[in-house]
Formats: C-alpha cells, structure tokens, sequence
C-alpha cells in the first residue's frame, strides 16, 4: 500500500510517496505561486502526485489516499481549507478539487499536525501512543498526537499551542492577544532578544559573530556566541530556554505525553538545548512521582510535512 | 446493568449506586477517618458499597464494577493510587484491597476526572464527545474528556489545568511552582484578592458584608458586593474573571472541546460569571472563523464525584 503526501507551503508544493511506514519512496516540488487563484494551485498539486506516481511505477490501484498538510484551519471531515496563512484560501474545498484530478480519497490537515503525526508514525516518537511535536519557527507551531491519531479538536483548530499566554498582558503577540509563547519561545522571538541584547552590550561576540550588522543576527547566532563563553549570550539563551520551558511545562501539566519532540531550526542546538530545558521541567512540573515525559530532537526534518500528509490516509483524524 | 461509584475525599467518603446512564439510584456517606490506615479505610468503602447494594435490592450480578475517584494521581492500569493529597496513600493497591470484598472489576481515577466523565455522561457536556471541565474551588481542577473517555495521559497525570502557568514568574503556587493559573483564579485566590481589596478600601461594601471581619470573606462575598456596584468589588471580580478567562482561553487554544464545563462554588455565579468569561475568551482565543467552544455551569455538583466513579466502570480510562 502506498500514499501520497502533499506540503501545502507558502512558497512550494512539495509531495511525495510514501509507503504505508511512511518511507518516502521519490518526491518533487513546484513553486506554490502563491499569489494565484485556488484551481489553479490545487491542479499543480494534482498534476505533481500524478508524475509522481508515473516516475515511481507504482499502479494507481496500490494508492491508499492523498493527504494534503496545509497551513491555516481545515474542516478535517468535509475537506474544506476554512483559511490558510499566507494564501489566499478562504473555505476552499480542497476535496473536490482534488478529486476533479486523481479518483482517489483526499484528507486535510493541518500542517503542524502533519508533522507531529509523521513523527509519530516514522520519526522520533514511533515507539509511543501519545506525543506532541512543537517546532521552534517564526512561530510556534505544535501538533498533538493521541493513541498515533491526530488530535484537531471539534473544528479542527486544536494544537495552537504558540497560543497559550505565558506572560499575562505581555509581549503582543501576532493573533492578537499577549503574553503568547511564541512571543517568547519562537525563533524570531529568540532573534529579537539577541539583537536587543547585542545593542546594549556593544562587546558582545553576537555583534561579532554579524560583523556589527544586527540584522544578520539568526537564531543560531547566540547558541554559537553562548558556546564561546560570551556572558551577554549565554544570558539571552538562558533566558530563552527558561520562556520554551514555561510553555513546555504548561503542555505537559495538561496533557503528559510520553514525549515532546522538538522541531525547527533551533533543534538543531540537540543536547545543549534539551540539557536544560529538562532541568527546568522536571523542577516545574506537578506530577514528579511518576513516569515523566521524554524531551526528544525531531528526526524527519523537512520532509515531516510529506510524510504526515501521506499517512492522514492510514490515520484518521479529527475528534 | 448498575455500577458502583466511590467519591474517596479527606473528610468523607460518599458512594452511589448508578444505572447506565449515570442516574443515582442510592448514596451514602461514611466518615473517611483519613489518619487511619489505607486498609481500614479500604475496607470502609467496600462495606459501604455492600450496605449500598442490599439497601437498592439489586442483585450482586447486575452490578457491573466499582470505580473509585481519588484525590491525587492514580496508576489507572494497575488500579494502585500513587499517591493522595489529604490521605496517608501511597502506591496503594486499591483494586487488590476492594477486592479482598467485592468480587468485582475496580477502575480508579483522579477525582476532577471523575468529576469530568460525569458531566460528560449524565451532566452539562452529555451532548458532546469532547469536554473539558474545571473546578473553581481551592485549586483548580480539571478534567479531560475525549470521545467521552477520560484522558489521563500515560502516567495518569494528565489535566493538571491549575497548573498551567499565566503569569511567568508570578505568585508562588502551592505546588512548587510560580505564576500557576490556580494561584490567580481559584476560589482561594479571589477570596485573597478581595481581602487585599477590601484592606485597601475601607469604604468598600466588602467590608461591610462581613462586619468588618476580611477573615470571613468567602467567594460569594465579591461577587455579592460587586452585584449591589461596590466599585471596589466590581473591580475585583473583573479582573479575577480574566485571570480565569486567561487560563480557559489557554486550554481552548490547545483542546478546542465543543464544551467548557465550570464547576465548584464560584460557578454558582452562573451567567454574571459566564457573560464576562464568554466576551474575554472570544475576543483572546486563536481561531475565530470556526465553531467556538461552549461555556456551560456544571450541573451534577457534589454528585459528580460519585456519578464519575460509577461511570468508570462503563468508559475504559487511561491513553
């Protein structure tokens, strides 16, 4: 059995095959253009699983289900896009569009969503039942995975997880509320903190490391700067840890998922990033005489959204 | 087919006989005696349940289980309470002990997630398939319902919503913690809020309501005072309704239940409670274009407990 996945982005299509472990078997992409009309992006999305499938050989008979990960809100049940970032979708259904193409059954979810169910299935926390996956983006982004399905809520909007205030009537936040996570616990946020940091304290390694251009500052810059030593730095990452600890230990009080995959750039710091934010988990958290839950490093990088969309078809979804 | 739910508390332990449907048939309540041994209390709650079932008529056969809520943190699979707030209980083998009695199935849970399957089966969220209900009362409890199962996550731990953080570095909570929802907007907290008030202004009718005396400010009181325009007490009653909508708004971004239940004193304040939640929530929550999760009054008050135990037997817990 095989099933096609399809990464609905801002700037590409991305799609692949995967087997029914979600080994992805070949993949492609296409710009999104993201500018066009609905029809017209939803086609190029038909027409690349159609070559995909021509290239791989395999028979359109062994294909289970196309899943396609979306940024925004879907109607997991009627296939239908209520509305996604950065595209132009308002209530589209994606279902039917779809299927004007390929004869085949069509699933929508989120796109974080997707990513936490492809940890679930193939990536860093396929030997548990239940797991959340944030990624650490421009954003918080976080899907929630119960007994290896995908928890969405009734309307599909469930796993905001960027969206619980840490910090009541703080930073705003772009939703519109303050005090949200990821105005704290985000990589841009992170950013914002060490270009802050890096003007105050001139001598800083940060201002080094930009050769004095804070706009270059990205979210690996302070760990890098931290691990030299620089006092200015180790303060801003320190800092930082504690805010995605915060929000962490909030996620585990009400949910105690076996583990908590870690995702976006920022994973990337592995053990220096996960050393203390367990230190202050496991200080914080209500429930120390029990069984605590694993902090671990995504594994499937970029292609969790491919992966995830693909087995929406083996999974399903919803409440 | 009829269970037996037990309600174990630190001053009580209540126990009822249900049908299917989670209706009372008959209760009682003995003196919990919580400084003795787990076994003489055992053995209590297992005579009582006998005492239940000849008084009821029904026979041995028609009963179909015992469940048990439990303050603290239960090993649902192995029927063991981990520990209890209030009690001597430690890894305490409920169901080996019941069963030294009663030659029936024993389920436990924690006793806000009893209260939570309640509402869900036979109380305000009987409608709906997923619900999370809440406590206002000392702390703040909660529940998890999801596909009308409680879901106490993998250690059993699982819906410490009292826990979840809003203000980072805030109040010391009791729990170990700092800036805990529970410190903000529990009845405990309010009831500190508007002593600190009422100190603050004499002319308050905070004040008055109590003959002077802020020892015997209750919960009721602000509301009370607010309700008759006690600038002071309006005052304080706004702003603990947004420390509770900062939570709820919280637990709505991440759950999206079709239904928020409140329950415990404060609930009592029914739509002036309500009215306020709604308006901060809606305004605050993440997704708006989409089906908006319902606030309901809790309706089975001290009932729950016994309703949720019974129930136990009927909805297998846990992952």
């Amino acid at each position: 059995m095989y099933y096609i996945g399809i990464d609905l982005g801002g700037t590409n299509i991305a799609a692949g095959i995967t087997d029914e472990n979600g080994n992805i078997i070949c993949k492609d992409s296409v710009p999104t253009g993201r500018e066009r009309e609905y029809g017209d992006i939803i086609k190029d999305m038909a027409m690349l699983s159609l070559a995909l499938v021509k290239k791989s050989q395999i028979a359109m008979e062994d294909i289970k289900g196309i899943g396609i990960g979306a940024p925004g809100t879907p109607d997991t049940r009627n296939g239908i896009l209520l509305y996604a970032n950065n595209l132009k979708f308002k209530n589209v259904p994606m279902r039917t569009e779809m299927q004007k193409y390929i004869d085949l059954p069509v699933f929508i979810e989120n796109d974080a969503n997707c990513a936490a169910l492809a940890e679930s299935v193939a990536g860093a926390a396929s030997d548990v039942e239940n797991s959340i996956t944030i990624t650490l983006g421009t954003g918080i982004g976080g899907g929630i995975v119960i007994g290896r399905k995908v928890y969405s809520g009734f309307n599909g909007a469930a796993a905001e997880v960027g969206h619980i205030s840490i910090v009541m009537d703080g930073k705003q936040c772009t939703c519109g509320r303050k005090g949200c996570w990821e105005a704290y616990g985000s990589a841009e946020a992170l950013i914002e903190q060490a270009r802050e940091a890096a003007k105050e304290n001139p001598c800083s390694l940060v201002n080094e490391l930009v050769d004095g251009d804070l706009s270059k500052v990205n979210a690996k810059i302070p760990f890098d700067a931290a691990r030299h030593g620089d006092e200015t730095a180790k303060k801003v990452v320190d800092r930082y840890i504690r805010y995605v600890a915060e929000g962490l230990t909030n996620l585990i009080n009400v949910f105690t998922p076996q583990v908590v995959v870690i995702g976006g750039g920022i994973s990337k710091e592995g053990e220096y990033l996960l050393k203390p934010l367990r230190e202050h988990i496991y200080r914080d958290v209500y429930a120390k005489d029990v069984p605590q839950t694993e902090l671990r490093i995504a594994k499937l990088g970029n292609d969790a959204g491919i992966v995830g969309a693909a087995m929406l078809g083996a999974n399903t979804t919803g409440s």
